[in-house]
Protein backbone atom coordinates (compact mmCIF):
# COMPACT_ATOMS: atom_id res chain seq x y z
CA UNK A 1 0.00 0.00 0.00
CA UNK A 2 2.95 2.30 -0.55
CA UNK A 3 1.37 4.72 -3.16
CA UNK A 4 -1.90 4.75 -1.06
CA UNK A 5 -3.39 8.15 0.06
CA UNK A 6 -6.57 8.86 1.51
CA UNK A 7 -8.37 12.26 1.02
CA UNK A 8 -10.04 13.67 4.49
CA UNK A 9 -13.03 14.75 2.72
CA UNK A 10 -13.50 10.69 1.79
CA UNK A 11 -14.08 9.90 5.43
CA UNK A 12 -16.09 13.22 6.21
CA UNK A 13 -17.77 11.99 9.32
CA UNK A 14 -14.53 11.16 10.61
CA UNK A 15 -12.28 14.01 12.90
CA UNK A 16 -9.37 14.32 11.67
CA UNK A 17 -7.55 12.99 14.59
CA UNK A 18 -9.52 10.16 13.96
CA UNK A 19 -8.10 9.88 10.16
CA UNK A 20 -4.88 9.81 11.73
CA UNK A 21 -5.27 6.93 13.70
CA UNK A 22 -7.42 4.91 11.27
CA UNK A 23 -5.56 5.72 8.09
CA UNK A 24 -2.32 4.06 8.58
CA UNK A 25 -4.16 1.17 10.34
CA UNK A 26 -5.43 0.00 6.82
CA UNK A 27 -1.51 0.67 5.42
CA UNK A 28 -2.39 4.37 4.05
CA UNK A 29 1.17 5.76 4.03
CA UNK A 30 -0.30 9.35 2.23
CA UNK A 31 -3.07 12.29 3.48
CA UNK A 32 -4.69 14.61 1.45
CA UNK A 33 -5.79 17.09 3.93
CA UNK A 34 -8.96 19.18 2.94
CA UNK A 35 -9.03 22.89 4.28
CA UNK A 36 -12.20 22.30 6.60
CA UNK A 37 -10.74 19.08 8.40
CA UNK A 38 -7.99 21.87 9.45
CA UNK A 39 -10.51 24.35 11.31
CA UNK A 40 -9.76 24.63 14.61
CA UNK A 41 -5.78 23.81 14.30
CA UNK A 42 -2.53 24.50 14.76
CA UNK A 43 -0.99 23.19 10.88
CA UNK A 44 2.39 23.18 12.73
CA UNK A 45 1.09 20.60 15.00
CA UNK A 46 -0.97 18.50 12.21
CA UNK A 47 2.22 18.19 10.46
CA UNK A 48 3.96 16.62 13.64
CA UNK A 49 0.67 14.51 13.92
CA UNK A 50 0.66 13.10 10.48
CA UNK A 51 4.27 12.42 10.65
CA UNK A 52 3.47 10.63 13.87
CA UNK A 53 0.76 8.49 12.79
CA UNK A 54 3.86 7.32 9.58
CA UNK A 55 2.12 9.05 6.96
CA UNK A 56 2.82 12.07 4.40
CA UNK A 57 0.87 15.19 4.17
CA UNK A 58 0.41 14.70 -0.08
CA UNK A 59 -1.61 17.82 -1.01
CA UNK A 60 -4.05 20.37 0.58
CA UNK A 61 -7.55 20.82 -0.65
CA UNK A 62 -7.94 23.29 -2.37
CA UNK A 63 -7.24 26.28 -3.53
CA UNK A 64 -8.81 27.88 -7.00
CA UNK A 65 -12.68 29.03 -7.75
CA UNK A 66 -10.37 31.96 -9.65
CA UNK A 67 -13.50 33.42 -11.38
CA UNK A 68 -15.85 36.19 -10.08
CA UNK A 69 -18.47 38.90 -11.21
CA UNK A 70 -16.48 41.45 -9.89
CA UNK A 71 -12.76 42.64 -9.59
CA UNK A 72 -13.21 42.43 -6.05
CA UNK A 73 -14.58 39.11 -5.87
CA UNK A 74 -11.44 38.18 -8.26
CA UNK A 75 -9.26 39.91 -5.56
CA UNK A 76 -10.83 38.04 -2.57
CA UNK A 77 -9.86 34.64 -4.69
CA UNK A 78 -6.40 35.96 -5.20
CA UNK A 79 -6.07 36.31 -1.26
CA UNK A 80 -7.70 33.07 -0.24
CA UNK A 81 -5.56 31.15 -2.63
CA UNK A 82 -2.48 32.42 -0.62
CA UNK A 83 -3.94 31.75 2.40
CA UNK A 84 -4.28 28.46 0.90
CA UNK A 85 -0.47 28.38 -0.20
CA UNK A 86 0.88 29.36 3.43
CA UNK A 87 -1.27 26.64 4.80
CA UNK A 88 -0.29 24.11 2.63
CA UNK A 89 3.66 25.64 3.44
CA UNK A 90 2.57 25.43 7.31
CA UNK A 91 1.13 22.14 7.74
CA UNK A 92 3.87 20.12 5.44
CA UNK A 93 1.91 20.04 2.44
CA UNK A 94 4.03 20.25 -1.27
CA UNK A 95 1.15 20.52 -3.42
CA UNK A 96 -2.42 22.72 -3.35
CA UNK A 97 -4.60 21.36 -5.82
CA UNK A 98 -6.79 23.97 -7.67
CA UNK A 99 -10.67 23.66 -8.60
CA UNK A 100 -10.62 26.41 -10.48
CA UNK A 101 -13.56 27.41 -10.41
CA UNK A 102 -16.82 29.56 -12.88
CA UNK A 103 -19.47 31.91 -12.31
CA UNK A 104 -22.63 30.28 -13.24
CA UNK A 105 -23.95 32.12 -16.59
CA UNK A 106 -20.58 34.03 -16.93
CA UNK A 107 -19.15 33.51 -20.46
CA UNK A 108 -16.45 30.15 -20.31
CA UNK A 109 -13.58 32.04 -22.25
CA UNK A 110 -14.18 35.35 -19.62
CA UNK A 111 -13.59 32.55 -16.63
CA UNK A 112 -11.12 30.89 -18.42
CA UNK A 113 -9.73 34.45 -18.78
CA UNK A 114 -9.67 35.36 -15.36
CA UNK A 115 -8.52 31.42 -14.18
CA UNK A 116 -4.80 31.61 -16.03
CA UNK A 117 -5.10 35.42 -14.73
CA UNK A 118 -5.40 34.52 -10.89
CA UNK A 119 -2.51 31.59 -11.27
CA UNK A 120 -0.71 34.06 -12.45
CA UNK A 121 -1.31 35.85 -9.34
CA UNK A 122 -0.16 33.45 -6.68
CA UNK A 123 2.57 31.55 -8.28
CA UNK A 124 5.26 33.53 -6.81
CA UNK A 125 3.74 33.04 -3.73
CA UNK A 126 3.26 29.65 -4.46
CA UNK A 127 7.36 29.08 -5.42
CA UNK A 128 8.70 30.90 -2.75
CA UNK A 129 6.93 28.91 -0.31
CA UNK A 130 7.96 25.83 -2.23
CA UNK A 131 4.34 24.58 -3.13
CA UNK A 132 3.28 23.67 -5.94
CA UNK A 133 -0.04 23.80 -7.68
CA UNK A 134 -1.96 21.68 -9.96
CA UNK A 135 -4.94 22.36 -11.83
CA UNK A 136 -7.44 19.86 -11.42
CA UNK A 137 -9.74 19.59 -15.00
CA UNK A 138 -13.22 19.15 -13.65
CA UNK A 139 -16.12 16.87 -15.76
CA UNK A 140 -17.97 19.06 -18.14
CA UNK A 141 -21.30 18.44 -15.47
CA UNK A 142 -19.76 21.22 -13.51
CA UNK A 143 -18.89 23.58 -16.27
CA UNK A 144 -20.97 26.38 -15.44
CA UNK A 145 -20.21 26.82 -11.17
CA UNK A 146 -16.92 24.83 -10.21
CA UNK A 147 -14.54 24.69 -12.77
CA UNK A 148 -14.55 26.35 -16.76
CA UNK A 149 -11.38 23.76 -17.19
CA UNK A 150 -13.07 20.78 -17.87
CA UNK A 151 -10.03 18.63 -20.08
CA UNK A 152 -6.78 18.08 -19.74
CA UNK A 153 -5.68 19.70 -22.40
CA UNK A 154 -7.09 22.77 -21.49
CA UNK A 155 -4.55 22.94 -18.20
CA UNK A 156 -1.93 22.16 -20.87
CA UNK A 157 -2.78 25.19 -21.76
CA UNK A 158 -2.74 27.68 -19.07
CA UNK A 159 0.26 26.53 -18.29
CA UNK A 160 1.62 27.11 -21.65
CA UNK A 161 0.18 30.52 -21.51
CA UNK A 162 1.65 31.05 -18.70
CA UNK A 163 5.31 30.37 -19.24
CA UNK A 164 5.15 26.82 -18.24
CA UNK A 165 6.32 27.13 -14.51
CA UNK A 166 8.11 24.51 -13.10
CA UNK A 167 5.93 25.03 -10.01
CA UNK A 168 2.52 24.37 -12.40
CA UNK A 169 0.77 21.49 -13.31
CA UNK A 170 -1.84 19.09 -13.39
CA UNK A 171 -4.08 16.87 -10.94
CA UNK A 172 -5.32 13.57 -12.91
CA UNK A 173 -8.43 12.81 -11.36
CA UNK A 174 -10.05 10.06 -12.82
CA UNK A 175 -13.40 10.84 -12.34
CA UNK A 176 -13.51 13.50 -14.20
CA UNK A 177 -11.28 12.97 -17.24
CA UNK A 178 -12.15 8.81 -17.84
CA UNK A 179 -14.39 9.65 -20.77
CA UNK A 180 -12.00 12.19 -22.76
CA UNK A 181 -10.69 10.61 -25.93
CA UNK A 182 -7.22 12.38 -25.54
CA UNK A 183 -6.65 11.42 -22.10
CA UNK A 184 -3.35 8.43 -23.58
CA UNK A 185 -1.89 11.52 -24.93
CA UNK A 186 -2.84 14.02 -22.57
CA UNK A 187 -1.38 12.07 -19.95
CA UNK A 188 1.74 11.34 -21.34
CA UNK A 189 2.12 15.12 -22.47
CA UNK A 190 1.94 15.93 -18.98
CA UNK A 191 4.88 13.38 -17.91
CA UNK A 192 7.01 15.07 -20.84
CA UNK A 193 6.45 18.33 -19.47
CA UNK A 194 7.08 17.84 -15.94
CA UNK A 195 3.48 18.53 -14.94
CA UNK A 196 1.86 15.41 -13.75
CA UNK A 197 1.35 16.26 -10.19
CA UNK A 198 -1.63 14.11 -8.48
CA UNK A 199 -3.70 11.32 -9.25
CA UNK A 200 -6.91 11.08 -7.61
CA UNK A 201 -9.05 7.58 -7.84
CA UNK A 202 -12.37 6.85 -7.27
CA UNK A 203 -15.43 5.62 -9.86
CA UNK A 204 -18.48 6.01 -11.88
CA UNK A 205 -21.60 4.69 -11.17
CA UNK A 206 -24.35 3.99 -13.42
CA UNK A 207 -26.78 5.44 -13.17
CA UNK A 208 -25.17 8.39 -11.39
CA UNK A 209 -27.99 9.60 -8.56
CA UNK A 210 -26.62 13.09 -7.88
CA UNK A 211 -23.75 14.62 -10.13
CA UNK A 212 -22.11 15.69 -6.43
CA UNK A 213 -22.13 13.39 -3.84
CA UNK A 214 -22.35 10.02 -5.94
CA UNK A 215 -19.28 8.62 -6.73
CA UNK A 216 -18.12 4.87 -6.40
CA UNK A 217 -15.08 3.28 -4.42
CA UNK A 218 -13.33 1.90 -6.74
CA UNK A 219 -14.55 -0.97 -8.64
CA UNK A 220 -18.01 0.23 -8.04
CA UNK A 221 -18.32 1.69 -11.67
CA UNK A 222 -17.12 1.57 -15.22
CA UNK A 223 -13.71 3.41 -15.18
CA UNK A 224 -10.69 1.35 -16.49
CA UNK A 225 -8.27 2.32 -13.38
CA UNK A 226 -5.73 -0.24 -14.01
CA UNK A 227 -5.25 1.37 -17.47
CA UNK A 228 -5.52 4.36 -16.44
CA UNK A 229 -2.94 4.01 -13.75
CA UNK A 230 -0.88 2.09 -16.27
CA UNK A 231 -0.54 5.57 -18.65
CA UNK A 232 0.32 7.27 -15.37
CA UNK A 233 2.78 5.51 -14.44
CA UNK A 234 4.22 5.57 -17.53
CA UNK A 235 3.86 8.87 -17.48
CA UNK A 236 7.07 8.56 -14.74
CA UNK A 237 4.57 9.42 -12.21
CA UNK A 238 5.93 7.69 -8.89
CA UNK A 239 3.29 9.71 -6.42
CA UNK A 240 0.51 8.32 -4.12
CA UNK A 241 -2.48 7.42 -5.70
CA UNK A 242 -5.19 9.29 -4.00
CA UNK A 243 -8.49 8.28 -3.07
CA UNK A 244 -11.09 11.05 -3.20
CA UNK A 245 -14.47 9.74 -2.73
CA UNK A 246 -18.08 12.06 -2.35
CA UNK A 247 -20.51 9.86 -1.29
CA UNK A 248 -23.75 10.49 0.49
CA UNK A 249 -23.94 6.57 0.53
CA UNK A 250 -20.46 6.03 1.90
CA UNK A 251 -20.91 8.91 4.23
CA UNK A 252 -24.26 7.73 5.65
CA UNK A 253 -22.70 4.39 7.12
CA UNK A 254 -19.50 3.09 9.69
CA UNK A 255 -16.80 5.17 8.28
CA UNK A 256 -14.04 2.95 9.61
CA UNK A 257 -15.91 -0.17 7.31
CA UNK A 258 -15.46 1.99 4.36
CA UNK A 259 -11.45 2.33 5.06
CA UNK A 260 -11.48 -1.21 5.13
CA UNK A 261 -13.41 -1.30 1.86
CA UNK A 262 -11.15 1.03 0.87
CA UNK A 263 -7.59 -0.57 1.28
CA UNK A 264 -9.46 -4.25 -0.14
CA UNK A 265 -10.44 -2.68 -3.00
CA UNK A 266 -6.99 -0.80 -3.87
CA UNK A 267 -5.31 -3.83 -2.83
CA UNK A 268 -7.33 -6.00 -5.83
CA UNK A 269 -6.32 -3.14 -8.07
CA UNK A 270 -2.90 -2.56 -7.57
CA UNK A 271 -1.62 -5.75 -5.85
CA UNK A 272 0.59 -3.88 -4.22
CA UNK B 1 -40.70 31.46 -35.81
CA UNK B 2 -39.91 30.38 -39.70
CA UNK B 3 -37.06 27.94 -37.92
CA UNK B 4 -38.76 26.88 -34.93
CA UNK B 5 -38.92 22.55 -34.79
CA UNK B 6 -40.16 21.36 -31.53
CA UNK B 7 -39.57 17.63 -30.69
CA UNK B 8 -42.56 15.44 -29.67
CA UNK B 9 -40.41 14.09 -26.70
CA UNK B 10 -40.69 17.76 -25.34
CA UNK B 11 -44.35 17.53 -25.15
CA UNK B 12 -44.13 14.00 -24.11
CA UNK B 13 -47.43 13.95 -22.21
CA UNK B 14 -49.22 14.97 -25.78
CA UNK B 15 -50.05 12.73 -27.85
CA UNK B 16 -48.99 13.16 -31.46
CA UNK B 17 -52.24 14.50 -32.74
CA UNK B 18 -52.39 16.97 -30.15
CA UNK B 19 -48.92 17.58 -31.34
CA UNK B 20 -49.88 18.38 -34.81
CA UNK B 21 -52.98 20.69 -33.60
CA UNK B 22 -51.10 22.77 -30.44
CA UNK B 23 -47.39 23.15 -32.16
CA UNK B 24 -49.36 24.91 -35.41
CA UNK B 25 -50.84 27.40 -32.78
CA UNK B 26 -47.67 28.76 -31.44
CA UNK B 27 -46.43 29.39 -34.86
CA UNK B 28 -43.52 26.00 -34.73
CA UNK B 29 -42.90 25.23 -38.10
CA UNK B 30 -40.60 21.78 -37.72
CA UNK B 31 -41.71 18.79 -35.93
CA UNK B 32 -38.96 16.28 -34.91
CA UNK B 33 -40.99 12.70 -34.78
CA UNK B 34 -39.72 10.42 -31.74
CA UNK B 35 -40.44 6.92 -32.92
CA UNK B 36 -42.37 6.35 -29.66
CA UNK B 37 -44.97 9.14 -30.71
CA UNK B 38 -45.44 6.80 -34.05
CA UNK B 39 -46.53 3.79 -32.22
CA UNK B 40 -49.33 2.73 -33.18
CA UNK B 41 -49.50 5.25 -36.62
CA UNK B 42 -49.10 4.68 -40.04
CA UNK B 43 -46.33 6.29 -40.91
CA UNK B 44 -47.50 7.34 -44.42
CA UNK B 45 -50.20 9.05 -42.90
CA UNK B 46 -48.90 10.98 -40.46
CA UNK B 47 -46.49 12.15 -43.21
CA UNK B 48 -49.92 14.25 -44.64
CA UNK B 49 -51.33 14.96 -41.11
CA UNK B 50 -47.98 16.98 -40.68
CA UNK B 51 -48.55 18.69 -44.01
CA UNK B 52 -51.91 19.43 -43.29
CA UNK B 53 -50.87 20.63 -40.09
CA UNK B 54 -48.43 23.14 -42.66
CA UNK B 55 -45.35 21.70 -40.24
CA UNK B 56 -42.60 19.53 -42.32
CA UNK B 57 -40.90 16.73 -40.71
CA UNK B 58 -37.47 17.81 -39.49
CA UNK B 59 -36.12 14.47 -38.14
CA UNK B 60 -36.74 11.14 -36.54
CA UNK B 61 -35.71 10.45 -33.23
CA UNK B 62 -33.68 8.48 -32.68
CA UNK B 63 -31.42 5.73 -34.05
CA UNK B 64 -28.56 4.29 -32.72
CA UNK B 65 -27.08 2.25 -30.08
CA UNK B 66 -24.73 0.46 -31.78
CA UNK B 67 -22.35 -0.62 -29.21
CA UNK B 68 -23.40 -4.12 -28.03
CA UNK B 69 -21.64 -6.86 -25.65
CA UNK B 70 -22.32 -10.08 -28.41
CA UNK B 71 -22.36 -10.05 -32.09
CA UNK B 72 -25.83 -10.82 -31.74
CA UNK B 73 -26.40 -7.64 -30.05
CA UNK B 74 -25.19 -5.64 -32.48
CA UNK B 75 -26.68 -7.13 -35.20
CA UNK B 76 -29.79 -6.23 -33.45
CA UNK B 77 -28.96 -2.94 -33.17
CA UNK B 78 -28.04 -2.72 -37.28
CA UNK B 79 -31.62 -3.95 -37.84
CA UNK B 80 -33.01 -1.95 -35.38
CA UNK B 81 -31.45 1.50 -36.98
CA UNK B 82 -32.81 -0.15 -40.79
CA UNK B 83 -35.93 -0.14 -39.38
CA UNK B 84 -35.67 3.50 -38.18
CA UNK B 85 -34.06 4.67 -41.54
CA UNK B 86 -37.20 2.42 -43.32
CA UNK B 87 -39.50 4.54 -40.81
CA UNK B 88 -38.05 7.88 -41.55
CA UNK B 89 -38.38 7.45 -45.11
CA UNK B 90 -42.41 6.61 -44.89
CA UNK B 91 -42.81 9.54 -42.86
CA UNK B 92 -40.65 11.49 -44.60
CA UNK B 93 -38.04 12.83 -42.42
CA UNK B 94 -34.88 13.88 -43.98
CA UNK B 95 -32.97 12.36 -41.52
CA UNK B 96 -32.07 10.20 -38.52
CA UNK B 97 -30.46 11.57 -35.43
CA UNK B 98 -28.12 8.78 -33.97
CA UNK B 99 -27.69 8.46 -29.95
CA UNK B 100 -24.74 6.89 -30.48
CA UNK B 101 -24.83 4.24 -27.98
CA UNK B 102 -22.79 2.78 -25.18
CA UNK B 103 -22.28 -0.50 -23.18
CA UNK B 104 -21.68 -0.17 -19.05
CA UNK B 105 -18.05 -0.86 -18.36
CA UNK B 106 -16.80 -1.64 -21.86
CA UNK B 107 -13.92 0.17 -23.03
CA UNK B 108 -14.71 3.08 -24.39
CA UNK B 109 -12.29 2.44 -27.34
CA UNK B 110 -13.97 -0.70 -28.07
CA UNK B 111 -17.22 1.44 -28.21
CA UNK B 112 -16.50 3.47 -30.44
CA UNK B 113 -14.51 0.92 -33.04
CA UNK B 114 -18.39 -0.34 -32.92
CA UNK B 115 -20.18 2.61 -33.48
CA UNK B 116 -18.25 3.30 -36.69
CA UNK B 117 -18.89 -0.50 -38.24
CA UNK B 118 -22.28 0.14 -37.25
CA UNK B 119 -22.94 3.37 -38.88
CA UNK B 120 -21.07 2.00 -41.55
CA UNK B 121 -23.50 -0.61 -41.74
CA UNK B 122 -26.49 1.04 -42.41
CA UNK B 123 -25.31 4.09 -44.42
CA UNK B 124 -25.41 2.68 -48.00
CA UNK B 125 -29.49 1.87 -47.01
CA UNK B 126 -29.79 5.30 -45.44
CA UNK B 127 -28.44 6.81 -48.73
CA UNK B 128 -30.74 4.35 -50.87
CA UNK B 129 -33.80 5.49 -48.92
CA UNK B 130 -32.92 9.48 -49.20
CA UNK B 131 -32.28 9.72 -45.57
CA UNK B 132 -29.32 11.05 -44.12
CA UNK B 133 -27.36 9.99 -40.94
CA UNK B 134 -26.70 12.35 -37.98
CA UNK B 135 -24.11 11.39 -35.41
CA UNK B 136 -25.36 13.67 -31.99
CA UNK B 137 -22.56 13.58 -29.46
CA UNK B 138 -23.71 13.30 -25.78
CA UNK B 139 -22.55 15.30 -22.74
CA UNK B 140 -19.50 13.46 -20.99
CA UNK B 141 -21.97 12.70 -18.29
CA UNK B 142 -23.67 10.01 -20.54
CA UNK B 143 -20.39 8.03 -21.99
CA UNK B 144 -21.02 5.04 -19.62
CA UNK B 145 -24.09 4.07 -20.96
CA UNK B 146 -25.75 6.46 -23.72
CA UNK B 147 -22.95 7.91 -25.80
CA UNK B 148 -18.90 6.66 -26.06
CA UNK B 149 -19.50 9.81 -28.53
CA UNK B 150 -18.72 12.80 -26.27
CA UNK B 151 -17.56 15.71 -28.65
CA UNK B 152 -18.13 17.24 -32.00
CA UNK B 153 -14.21 16.28 -32.96
CA UNK B 154 -15.42 12.57 -32.41
CA UNK B 155 -17.98 12.90 -34.83
CA UNK B 156 -15.48 14.41 -37.21
CA UNK B 157 -13.20 11.36 -36.52
CA UNK B 158 -16.09 9.01 -37.23
CA UNK B 159 -17.10 10.61 -40.37
CA UNK B 160 -13.44 11.28 -41.46
CA UNK B 161 -12.48 7.22 -40.94
CA UNK B 162 -15.72 6.40 -42.82
CA UNK B 163 -14.37 8.38 -46.07
CA UNK B 164 -16.74 11.34 -45.58
CA UNK B 165 -20.26 10.61 -46.71
CA UNK B 166 -22.42 13.18 -48.29
CA UNK B 167 -25.47 11.47 -46.08
CA UNK B 168 -23.61 11.50 -42.90
CA UNK B 169 -22.99 14.49 -40.28
CA UNK B 170 -23.62 16.06 -36.94
CA UNK B 171 -26.19 17.10 -35.02
CA UNK B 172 -25.00 19.81 -32.63
CA UNK B 173 -27.56 20.23 -29.37
CA UNK B 174 -26.08 22.48 -27.31
CA UNK B 175 -27.00 20.68 -24.18
CA UNK B 176 -24.72 18.25 -24.72
CA UNK B 177 -21.72 20.49 -26.32
CA UNK B 178 -21.87 23.94 -24.50
CA UNK B 179 -18.89 23.54 -22.44
CA UNK B 180 -16.53 22.45 -25.34
CA UNK B 181 -13.83 24.71 -25.16
CA UNK B 182 -13.39 23.92 -29.44
CA UNK B 183 -17.18 23.96 -29.39
CA UNK B 184 -16.74 26.97 -32.28
CA UNK B 185 -13.91 25.69 -34.36
CA UNK B 186 -16.04 22.84 -34.79
CA UNK B 187 -19.34 24.00 -35.95
CA UNK B 188 -17.27 25.38 -38.37
CA UNK B 189 -15.41 22.44 -39.52
CA UNK B 190 -18.80 21.09 -39.50
CA UNK B 191 -20.09 23.89 -41.95
CA UNK B 192 -16.91 23.49 -44.35
CA UNK B 193 -17.91 19.88 -44.13
CA UNK B 194 -21.22 19.65 -45.05
CA UNK B 195 -21.45 17.96 -41.66
CA UNK B 196 -24.33 20.40 -40.35
CA UNK B 197 -27.16 18.13 -40.18
CA UNK B 198 -29.12 19.36 -36.88
CA UNK B 199 -28.68 22.39 -34.38
CA UNK B 200 -31.44 21.06 -31.00
CA UNK B 201 -31.59 24.03 -28.43
CA UNK B 202 -32.52 23.54 -24.65
CA UNK B 203 -30.50 24.97 -21.67
CA UNK B 204 -28.35 23.80 -18.79
CA UNK B 205 -29.58 24.32 -14.73
CA UNK B 206 -27.18 25.10 -12.16
CA UNK B 207 -28.11 23.12 -10.18
CA UNK B 208 -29.30 20.05 -12.35
CA UNK B 209 -30.57 17.95 -9.92
CA UNK B 210 -31.47 14.93 -12.31
CA UNK B 211 -28.82 13.44 -15.39
CA UNK B 212 -31.83 12.80 -17.77
CA UNK B 213 -34.62 14.70 -16.86
CA UNK B 214 -33.56 18.11 -15.76
CA UNK B 215 -33.03 20.03 -18.46
CA UNK B 216 -34.19 23.78 -18.97
CA UNK B 217 -36.53 25.92 -21.26
CA UNK B 218 -33.71 28.21 -23.57
CA UNK B 219 -33.09 30.74 -20.64
CA UNK B 220 -33.39 28.87 -17.86
CA UNK B 221 -29.72 28.12 -17.46
CA UNK B 222 -26.01 28.80 -18.59
CA UNK B 223 -26.05 28.44 -22.14
CA UNK B 224 -25.20 31.30 -24.31
CA UNK B 225 -27.74 29.99 -26.93
CA UNK B 226 -27.60 33.70 -28.79
CA UNK B 227 -23.83 32.70 -29.34
CA UNK B 228 -23.94 29.32 -30.18
CA UNK B 229 -26.34 29.71 -32.57
CA UNK B 230 -24.48 32.83 -34.51
CA UNK B 231 -21.92 30.03 -35.15
CA UNK B 232 -24.44 27.67 -36.52
CA UNK B 233 -25.79 30.17 -38.82
CA UNK B 234 -21.86 31.42 -39.78
CA UNK B 235 -21.00 27.67 -40.77
CA UNK B 236 -23.89 28.26 -43.26
CA UNK B 237 -27.08 26.40 -41.29
CA UNK B 238 -30.26 27.52 -42.37
CA UNK B 239 -32.48 24.85 -41.27
CA UNK B 240 -34.82 24.88 -37.62
CA UNK B 241 -33.97 25.22 -34.44
CA UNK B 242 -35.13 22.38 -32.49
CA UNK B 243 -36.63 22.81 -29.33
CA UNK B 244 -35.76 19.47 -27.17
CA UNK B 245 -36.41 19.39 -23.55
CA UNK B 246 -36.66 15.98 -21.06
CA UNK B 247 -38.03 18.29 -17.50
CA UNK B 248 -39.90 16.14 -15.52
CA UNK B 249 -40.74 19.61 -14.17
CA UNK B 250 -42.40 20.80 -17.53
CA UNK B 251 -43.79 17.21 -18.06
CA UNK B 252 -45.11 17.67 -14.84
CA UNK B 253 -46.98 21.04 -16.07
CA UNK B 254 -49.99 21.96 -18.87
CA UNK B 255 -47.87 21.54 -21.79
CA UNK B 256 -50.40 24.00 -23.50
CA UNK B 257 -48.71 26.43 -20.90
CA UNK B 258 -45.37 24.92 -21.38
CA UNK B 259 -45.74 25.09 -25.36
CA UNK B 260 -46.73 28.83 -24.92
CA UNK B 261 -43.51 29.42 -23.18
CA UNK B 262 -41.54 27.66 -25.57
CA UNK B 263 -42.20 29.69 -28.32
CA UNK B 264 -42.04 33.07 -26.17
CA UNK B 265 -38.66 31.96 -25.40
CA UNK B 266 -37.87 31.32 -28.96
CA UNK B 267 -39.04 34.58 -29.87
CA UNK B 268 -36.94 36.66 -27.53
CA UNK B 269 -34.15 34.79 -28.12
CA UNK B 270 -34.20 35.11 -31.71
CA UNK B 271 -36.73 38.37 -32.52
CA UNK B 272 -38.09 36.01 -35.64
Amino acid sequence: MRRLCVHTITTKPLPLEECLVEFPKRGVTGITLWRQALEGRDPAAVRLQVADAGMEVVSLCRGGFFPAATADGRRSAVEDNLRAIELAHAVGAPLVVLVCGAVPGQPLAESRRQIAEGIGAVLPAADAAGVRLAIEPLHPMYADDRSAVSTMRQAHEICDALGSPVGLGIAVDAYHVWWDPELEEQIALAGRKGRLHAFHICDWRTPTTDLLNDRGLMGEGCINLREMSRWVDAAGFTGHREVEIFSDRWWAGDQRAFLDAIAASYAQLYHE
